[in-house]
Order: structure tokens, then C-alpha cells, then sequence
């Protein structure tokens, strides 16, 4: 079984799930306050702009690891519809934070954002090590070098958002930055998935 | 007629009904209580997931069809967009669980979804008889086992949902366990779309 | 310029306006009164099945229009556009027409409907002449007399919806049975599209 | 690393940011008066057709520029997801002033629509000098001419929009008819992308 068709069901629910996070933006305000109430909105931009990124990231990380794979049984397939029911369910706690950024429901949002992105990161490293195990679907054209830097690179993804939302316990805020960091720090650091160096 | 436009469209309803789902889960709450409300929101996690890993299963299947089906005629079309219509309408029952599980409406949101389910059974069947009857639309390179065995797991299919939906009449709750095993037997139950064990 | 992506991004907007289309339909009732109120929701259903159906048999005369095409220039890609914004306009008269059915707006509702579905099928007409009028844009291997089919399939369209458009000034209701009427008849008239009978 | 799955995601962003315009397309009223509601909504359909261009012709460039492009690196695909960020905000800014057209909160409505097609254009920029700048993933098959008539047509966008977004300060209305004006000058300009004539 081929893996064309995973692809574009995978790029679809990316894609939609991204778009769909614009829809927890909101500002209503009577006329004569609207610049206000925009100039105030920033949690939800920023809200926005990480998720958008961090759905964003999955979905490049998700391309590396699809270039490297090449073929799929159902085990694999039900293992990444479990990945894009998570990926699908980032705009919920996404929406959470934006709304109760200012209000005591902060601690419970970044909770629910974190376990979010580490339930992800679970089921990432999952469809990843199911398939690269013992070279189960990987292609046979692969780069046994990028195979091993994938898996390297995926061993930190669940310890650090772990982390981050242990720290929404402590300190949501504290947690939110580092939801900002990590996403930042997977844009810099390509070098884990481009051995190359791009 | 080819079948590549088909999958493409195919794919992208199946990739926006799973990811919409995610639009019925909310949790509205004054900030010092969104803890308490997010943990009283399980029904709409599992309702989310149970619905997200139905749609994913019925795309899993609809790709293992299409693998064996070579061109399309516009019979086929209009089966395939009445099933796609099917597909598209399991957010609202899958809401309406959600919503009454607590409450009084259960019974009838439990037929909601039963009959749903039931009635994109029979479309799925009609879409896979009509291509597969008389090999009217199989791929010359279609393995016969495959197409037996793909016949064969389509049986069922409509007696256990609408099953499924005649015991919500004595017991909802009771329906709903079905459909959560129904969904969870397809996807163990690998053996019946591949017949050389994956 | 290749028709590749345009065909995607066309079954994209196709895709996601369907799918949409549940968003309109709703059943907001306590608990012990959600089963009445869900059997007297049909009209959000039938306008659903209806609704779904119009945008499923555009997207396939949309399928069978760019199989005849082989070329896209500036121009047709904008016209595209324009049939793409119409398209995705559906779910708006379609949940007016949904929510007063049982009331004094039916026939602004209809009206709606009936003006988007017209628009619709101009901008259709403009794409095709303009893609076949001087064989402009039409494949080298395209049949002549396909081609002669599909546009004199496209001439009663626009005077069918435009004539079930006007009734709606006499009666909303008739004007509802034609639009459902013409969508049943281009389904079972399979024939425009399908010279050698399918 | 190729190119189909970017195009492919940003189809999807595209296609579902311009069909999710419709949501904001509203209009609830009485059943009598619904003709009359109908008729003053006609900002929210201005919006959404200006809206649904705009976003079809940054999707017409993406094509143009992608079809010179051969090949992917992370940064690449990281300012695309930027830019598909942006394209995937414009719903929100298109909201803003279909609400406000009639009341003081237009000039804060039109600075939010400007400053996203502001930033949009210079994230679109971005895209296409880092690709495009000493050819860096230019496609070996491209002609210079097409990618230097790219280059030249990216350098007023910027400004346009920028000029376009402080004429909000002093006139709202102003400004709204030069963003309807630039996205048809870019629709009827169409020499810059085809040095051909099309």
C-alpha cells in the first residue's frame, strides 16, 4: 500500500486545522472601541501565530519522516489518524488560552494546551518508530544517515513539552514562553532533520 | 473516467468532517472554575475521538476500495457523493451525544448517530457493489482475493450499526459502548482488508 | 500553464463548501425535547441532502469540463475564481432558506438561493465558452463531440435556475421543489456528459 | 526536497481560507423583514468577494512563483508557512469591516485589513527573494525573463498596500476602495506574470 493518498489526508488536516485556528480570533466591540479592543486582542494573535507555527512544524517534521517512508500497512495508518486527531485538536486549547490569558482559567488552559502537545509528540514518536523500528516501511532508497538523525531528533520532542507543561503547574505564563520557545527552537535548529545543512 | 479527481475530493471531505469535529468541543467557563469545566468535558473528548477514528476508519476503507477500482462513471460519482454526504453529517449527531449525555436527550442523540452511521453503511455498501458486481468498475490488475475479501467484510457492516441503533431504543448507553466497540473491532480486525496479514 | 493545481485548489473550495454545509444544520432543545425538536429539523436536512447534492454535481461537471481542457491562461484561472466565490457562497442561502421555512422570509430565502445558484451557473457558462468557445484552451486530445455535448449541456442552466429563481416571487415553496428538481435532473440525465451512455 | 507537498498544503490554506469568508456572511432577522436585512447586508457580500479575489490572487501568484521554483529547504518551507499564516488570517480583518462599515469602528477595521495585507505581501516577498535571490532553488528549467518579471512585479505590492493602509488614518472608506482597487489592477494587469500576453 502506497503512502499517496496518507499525504493528502495528512496536508488536509494540517491545512484545515491551522486555517480553523483563525476562527478562535475574535474581537467584538461597539464602533468607538473596536481600536481598543483590538490593541487588547494580542493574546489571541500570539495564540495564533504559535499555533499556526507549531501545526506548521508538525507538518514539515511529518514531510521529513513521509520522505523517508515507503509504504504503508493499517497499523501505520491508524497510528497517524490518531497523530491528526491530535494535530485536529491544537485550535481547542489554542482557544483556551487566548480567552483566559488575563483570568485565573490560565493554569487549567496551559495544562490542557501542554498535555495537548505532548499527547502529540507521543503519538509522533509512535508513527515514527513503528515504521523505522526495524527499517519496517522505510523506503529502500533511504538515507540510513537521515533515518538515525530522525530518530535522534524525536527523542527530546515528548521530554520537552512534558516539561513545559509540568511547569504550567509552577508558572503558567513560565509554560507558555517555553511552548514559544520550543516552537522556535524546531524552526532554528534544522540541522537535526537536514544533516546536510539544508 | 480516471478516479485520481475522485480521491482528491474524497480526501479532502473526510480530512474537513474529522477536523471540524473539533468545533463541537468546548468548554465555556468563568476562569476559576475552567479546570473543573475541562475535566466535566470528557463526553466531548470522547465523542471527538470516537468520531474522528470512525471517520478515519471509513477513509482507511474507502482508500482500500479505491485501490481496487479502476475508473468511475458518473453512477459511481453520485454514489460516492452521497456517501461523502453521509460522512459529512457525522459532526451534528456526534455534537448532540456530546451535548445531552447528561441529560434527558440522550435517547434520541444516541439514533441520531446510530441512524448516521446505519445510513452511510448502506451508501458505503451500494458505492463498493455497484463498482465490484459484475467487476463493472474493477482494476484490470485487481486481485480477485482482495475484491472477494473486501465483498466479504462489507456484510456486516449495516446489521451492526443499525443493531447498534435499535438497542439505543432500550438502552443509549448501551448503543453508545457498541459503537465505540465497532469502531475499535475495524480496526484490529485488519485481517479483513488484508488478507496477507499486512 | 498546466491544470494541475488548479484542480486542486478547485476540489479544495468544492470540498470544504460541502462539508460546511452542516454547520448550518442544528438542533438546539433541552434534553427531553431534543427528539421532537430533531424531527422538526427536516428542512435543515433536506436542505443539507439538496444543497450537498448542487455543489456535488458542479464539482463533477467541473471534473468533466478540465478533462477537456488542457491549458490554463490568467484569464481562466480568474473566472475560475469567481465560480469558486459562488460556489462557496451556497452554505449562506442555504441555511437562510433552512431557517425560514416555516416563516415570512421563504421567499427572501428563496430569492437568495435561487440569485446565488444563477450567478453560479453564468460564471460556469463563462468558464467553459471561454475555455471552448475558439478551442482556446480545449486538450489537442479532446473528442470534438464531447465537447460539442458538454456545451449544449450548459445552455438550459442558466435560464432553468434563473426561471426557478423567478417563481419564487409567486411561490417560495414552488420555486424549492423546481431547484430540487433541476439537481435530480442532472443526476439521472447522465447523458449530456456521457455521450457513449456512461 | 520537492515541492508537491508544499503546494499541496498551501492549496488546502488557500482554498480553505477563502471558503471559510462565508461564515462571516450573516444575516439574522424576523422572517418579514429578512428581504430588507438581506438587502443592507450587501458590505458583508462586498467583503467577501473582495476577500475571496484577494485571496485568489495571492493563490494565482503562489502558482506563478512555485512553477519556477524546483526545490525545498527548511527555511523555505518555514517562510511559506509565515506567509500561509497571514493569507489564513485574512478572514478575520474581512469580518472586522463588513461589521463596522456603517459605524466608528471602520477606521480601526480598515488599518486591521491593511496592516494584514501589508505584512502578507512582505512575508510573500520574502518567499519569493529568498528563493529567487542568487537562484537559490530556482528550477534549472526556468526561463530568466519569467523569473525576473516576478522579481520586478513584487516590488510596488508592498507599497501599494502600505500606502493604501495609512490612507485609513484619514479616510476608511478611501483606503477600502484602494484595496478593491489594487486586487483588480492585479486581475486586469496580467503582463507582469505573462511576459507572453497570455
Amino acid at each position: 500500500m502506497g503512502t499517496a493518498r496518507l499525504e493528502t489526508f495528512a496536508d488536509g488536516v494540517f491545512a484545515i486545522a491551522a486555517t480553523l485556528l483563525i476562527l478562535d480570533v475574535t474581537a467584538d466591540a461597539r464602533g468607538d472601541e473596536l481600536g481598543h479592543a483590538l490593541a487588547h486582542a494580542w493574546p489571541s494573535y500570539a495564540a495564533y501565530a504559535v499555533s499556526f507555527l507549531t501545526i506548521g512544524i508538525m507538518w514539515v517534521n511529518h514531510h521529513a519522516c513521509m520522505a523517508q517512508i515507503g509504504r504503508a500497512d493499517r497499523t501505520f495508518l491508524f497510528a497517524n489518524i490518531g497523530l491528526l486527531a491530535c494535530v485536529a485538536f491544537v485550535p481547542f486549547p489554542t482557544r483556551l488560552v487566548a480567552e483566559h490569558l488575563h483570568d485565573d482559567g490560565l493554569r487549567a488552559a496551559a495544562l490542557a494546551y501542554g498535555i495537548t502537545l505532548t499527547v502529540t509528540s507521543v503519538f509522533f514518536a509512535a508513527v515514527w518508530f513503528y515504521a523505522a523500528g526495524p527499517r519496517r516501511l522505510i523506503a529502500d532508497t533511504a538515507d540510513p544517515r537521515v533515518v538515525r538523525g530522525i530518530s535522534r531528533s524525536f527523542r527530546p520532542g515528548t521530554a520537552l513539552y512534558g516539561g513545559a507543561t509540568l511547569v504550567a503547574l509552577a508558572s503558567p505564563t513560565a509554560s507558555l514562553v517555553l511552548f514559544t520557545a520550543i516552537a522556535l527552537f524546531y524552526v532554528v535548529e534544522s540541522s537535526i532533520f537536514a544533516p546536510r545543512g539544508d
